[in-house]
């Protein structure tokens, strides 16, 4: 298969989009990354969004952006795993161009959760779960969360300020994002004080309800090496996936898919965690920031909370994540967020992060996490040499 | 890249299944179809589906059917094209198995309708059209369809009966099909008495709310030789996009996306319309399959309706069509449509379609239209010689 770069990255604000529809917003990401690339015509697009048949009451999004973006005619489809919708429309995209369905390809991810009211939208996330076994019951999104938060504070003997740190880092790093929705610093204190949403997931261990759109444009390394284009490779992309419904897990607080996608992903690149500069990882809740880096072999079991009370998550920290403020305080348009995770990762290793730069980073990784872990994608994205 | 063949299918009836969740119906049809290929575990699982979210509010389709068919922890996405979301799922699965991303995937479309009332599910399906410029104003699937009737029957001076061949020809195939959903023979005459549902569409012209599932197994024919499977091999593959609202289209009586996608995919498998032994077109309403015989080449401008009235579309005749009930009469669970169709013409390819086999076919072409013509996906197939 074909060793495949991003040759492109495009973003638009996370905000309130009161006054833009889906696919105005799809459409400015998909433009702004073609832009990026110097490149007119993509072979095909494939859109990551989970929510716009019950918010927008609109599907058919590959052939509806493509239109927008000017593209008309070209494949393009729409590609759906929950939160982690964005990364899916990667995945789908790195395997055409590695594969050689494609030379040049867009994947875009797009979401816009505003036009409907919160409570709405909430339901709507909740098909991220077991609509079955989980949302018939009343649970929502953040009540899963909250029952794993829980657990994994009385199993390892934390109380929730124990994840002040996550969410101090994120809102920290979002400071020096323009595109992020929330650039104001906290302290471990506000966390304290954050009101409840569901105990004891608090506001600030909630990514907010967001709209939002960005887009990459991918080719053949070697193909972007001769057009002379600056170029940062994938080379590791992989999914794996568990069971939708919590109770179904041998052990909840172990996100198999997230440690299955990683290996599959550090295997492909001949990598492993000591060789990531920074993690782009799926902060929806803090707890799923803790449990991610333990399935990512950053921290033992139990000990993914230390990480962020000893700091080693920050821009200078043996592991930073959350770079330009993550899911928490970027936002988190949900399928649009695994484009956003990636165009940022794109930033750093191209040494275009401005005041949010990792000093000489090299190698980075993104994970994305569709439902409370059920589908997990992770990507790992190499500087080229120059 | 490699060359791809079927190598295994599955499908459930088409009725409605109210005792069935959509989990069980898309996890029936992978595990039937990978019993048929002598798979235990793929490496993938592509998931076409359009209307979870809305009707059932469930989305993460893929981890959900992957659990349920046994396959936890596989590579598992959900795929949308609209009504073309079945074969979005095998288009993203033939490029993951011709490209080399996976040995063996299974791609499958699953869609449950009758879990919500007809008016809500005709709101749903209308997500398929545009929902700010057509949506909105109150147009639904059927009406759009019928504008188009109407606009076809003044330009080319036919009356509503002139497409009683279509659906005559559906409904007398499907007597042979068991996993039909209206296995009776309609006449002429029964065709001209039929209820409108938004004139000149009348029911007879409609396919039916449905649920059901079906799924195919890919592999590289190379690897299905040596294993000595047989297999039916995918020699054209193709997707093309035209704007999803029809207003925006020169002539709304040509479906560009349909032109461009059976061209790409005559292209690839080095064939042309005259080589087809059976066409499973996208019957959904009797002018699509109009339009579509026409994009497709067989039948100029304004003449496909003639088609119907010659009954060359009969199995017998020029270029049968609806081999096996179509999507009138084997019914239409939208996103399973897609595999509907190539599982059924899988079986023509192998001999094996029983009372509907057409007699010595060899190459045949199946196509999916995702809205009113907005995404279009064509596939040619060809019985392996051996």
């Amino acid at each position: 298969m074909r060793d495949v770069s991003i040759i492109g990255i495009g973003q638009i604000p996370v905000r309130e989009h009161w006054s833009h529809s889906l696919q105005v917003l799809g459409a400015e990401a998909v433009v702004l990354a073609l832009q990026d690339a110097g490149v007119e015509r993509p072979g095909a697009l494939y859109v990551g969004n989970m929510l716009s048949g019950q918010i927008s009451a609109q599907e058919n999004l590959g052939a509806l952006i493509a239109d927008h973006a000017g593209l008309r005619g070209i494949e393009a489809l729409k590609i759906e795993a929950a939160c982690a919708s964005g990364a899916a429309a990667l995945r789908v995209g790195y395997g055409a161009v590695a594969g050689g369905l494609h030379d040049v390809v867009v994947a875009c991810g797009v979401e816009k959760m505003t036009d409907a009211m919160v409570d709405e939208t909430t339901a709507a996330l909740m098909s991220a779960g077991d609509a079955i076994y989980e949302g018939e019951h009343g649970l929502s999104f953040v009540a899963l969360n909250a029952l794993l938060m829980q657990r994994y504070m009385h199993e390892y003997g934390y109380t929730r300020e124990a994840f002040a740190g996550f969410s101090v880092n994120a809102h920290r790093n979002a400071v020096h994002n323009p595109n992020a929705m929330f650039r104001r610093a906290i302290t471990a204190e506000t966390f304290g004080r954050a009101k409840m949403v569901s105990a004891p997931v608090s506001l600030l261990d909630s990514s907010a309800i967001a709209d939002g759109a960005a887009a990459v444009v991918l080719a053949p390394t070697e193909l972007a090496r001769r057009n002379g284009l600056p170029g940062v490779r994938i080379t590791g992309s992989a999914v794996a996936t568990d069971s939708v419904a919590l109770h179904d897990r041998q052990d909840p607080l172990v996100l198999s898919a997230a440690i299955e996608s990683a290996q599959r992903a550090y295997a492909q690149a001949g990598r492993g965690p000591s060789d990531m500069d920074f993690f782009e990882l799926h902060d929806a809740f803090t707890i799923m920031a803790a449990l991610s880096l333990e399935a990512c072999g950053f921290a033992e079991k139990g000990q993914g909370a230390r990480l962020a009370m000893e700091d080693a998550i920050a821009p200078t920290g043996r592991i930073p994540i959350s770079t330009m403020g993550g899911l928490k305080a970027r936002g988190h348009p949900v399928g649009a967020t695994g484009l956003y995770q990636v165009v940022e990762a794109t930033l750093q290793l191209r040494g275009e992060a401005g005041d949010a730069q990792i000093a000489g980073c090299r190698v980075g990784m993104t994970q994305s996490i569709g439902g409370s872990g059920a589908n997990v994608i992770t990507h790992i994205l190499e500087r080229v040499d120059g």
